[in-house]
């Protein structure tokens, strides 16, 4: 491999944040089809509240450990919607890189995301942060692994929609 | 044109950001005459829901088509502005680039606004994305277009301040 | 000095973006004995209102003209926690360069900070944003000045907490 290679195949902070913006655009656009699609094919997916992740605890809200997983999950959620229409908005702060690898970084992120209703009501939904693995694969830069640490305890309605 | 004159005058993603972040501060600061200057003399703006911009549905909220139509809007709306004092504090998410073309970036920049009245009270006001196109001209960065899409459908209280 | 030297030395905004990420993450993890440490020993902390601010007004909520009066602050903030537990996150917008100088850049950052209590109850805290005065010592990059501008005018629950 030259080395202009190696430096294409890297990650970059720049690339990143472009994951991360593209992955909440797809979520606030309400396109969950396309979600698992931002993960690799053996990702590693949580969903965890922040006192657990604190403590160390392995219970998360919700666990998949593949794409195929997560394409479950989706086809769940949608079956699921029996709710009135909503949407979210996701608002990402500056990320914190926390480890640099060859092929990988690991970024700390924090986010809120704010609800509205039909009704046109707003409020906030859930705040917290992603830890996240990006690695390139074929070419792409995605999510190796994503743990998605919230501040608020009640889980009931997180369980229903990808973060 | 040489090379350096040509790279002085592309339009980077810093400097779109630099311009949005420039743009919310003066919005926020209530520099309501500033406001227009953030745009090309025949620029678009509009503002839509995000159900209307979805289903292709041309009829914005609120639309002007030049900077001379902004000033216009700016001293109407300092003219009805008979409420008691209010701030609004923007906060901008990533931008995720659309488009590049020689002499402009489209980009995607998802925002949420709060409100904050005379007494503290605080309360969210409007989330939604910016859709820009921006330019240079003159040396200096522009909004040749701005659309503001929300997510909130009830759109009394939006339709009195620019966003 | 070198020219290389000197490169290495400067601070860029990608040096004060991951200072406000890491600050911001040590505020949100609650370790607050860490706070002291993102300021310079002769430092300036000042929390202030966007009213007095915009008048000259010099009364601050808050004033700490030193890194030791930092850790007093703490001590006091640990002492005085008699509530129920409860947990921010500060959200970060992007930061405006206001000035550049050979050791040190100024910057304004808009920021909100949501409040999660024990029993997930989430609520809007303060919104406003940051003013700050980055330079490098010793070869990190520190806080020489900042003044946390507030857009809500009641004050007593902000003086509990760093922001």
């Amino acid at each position: 491999m030259s080395a202009a290679t190696a430096i294409e195949r890297s990650v970059t902070v720049a690339d990143v944040r472009a994951l991360l913006c593209a992955y909440a655009s797809v979520l606030d656009d309400g396109e969950l089809g396309d979600w698992p699609g931002f993960f690799t094919e053996d990702c590693l997916y949580r969903i965890a509240t922040r006192e657990n992740e604190r403590r160390g605890m392995p219970l998360p809200i919700m666990l998949c450990d593949s794409r195929a997983g997560l394409f479950d999950r989706v086809e769940a959620t949608e079956k699921a919607n029996i709710f009135e229409p909503h949407w979210y908005r996701h608002i990402l702060s500056e990320s914190e890189v926390l480890k640099t690898a060859a092929d990988a970084l690991v970024v700390k992120t924090a986010f809120i995301c704010v609800r509205t209703m039909q009704d046109g009501a707003m409020s906030l939904f859930v705040s917290g942060y992603y830890m996240d693995e990006v690695a390139r694969v074929g070419g792409r830069c995605l999510f190796r692994s994503k743990t998605v640490v919230v501040d608020q305890s009640r889980i009931d309605t997180l369980i229903a929609v990808p973060l």
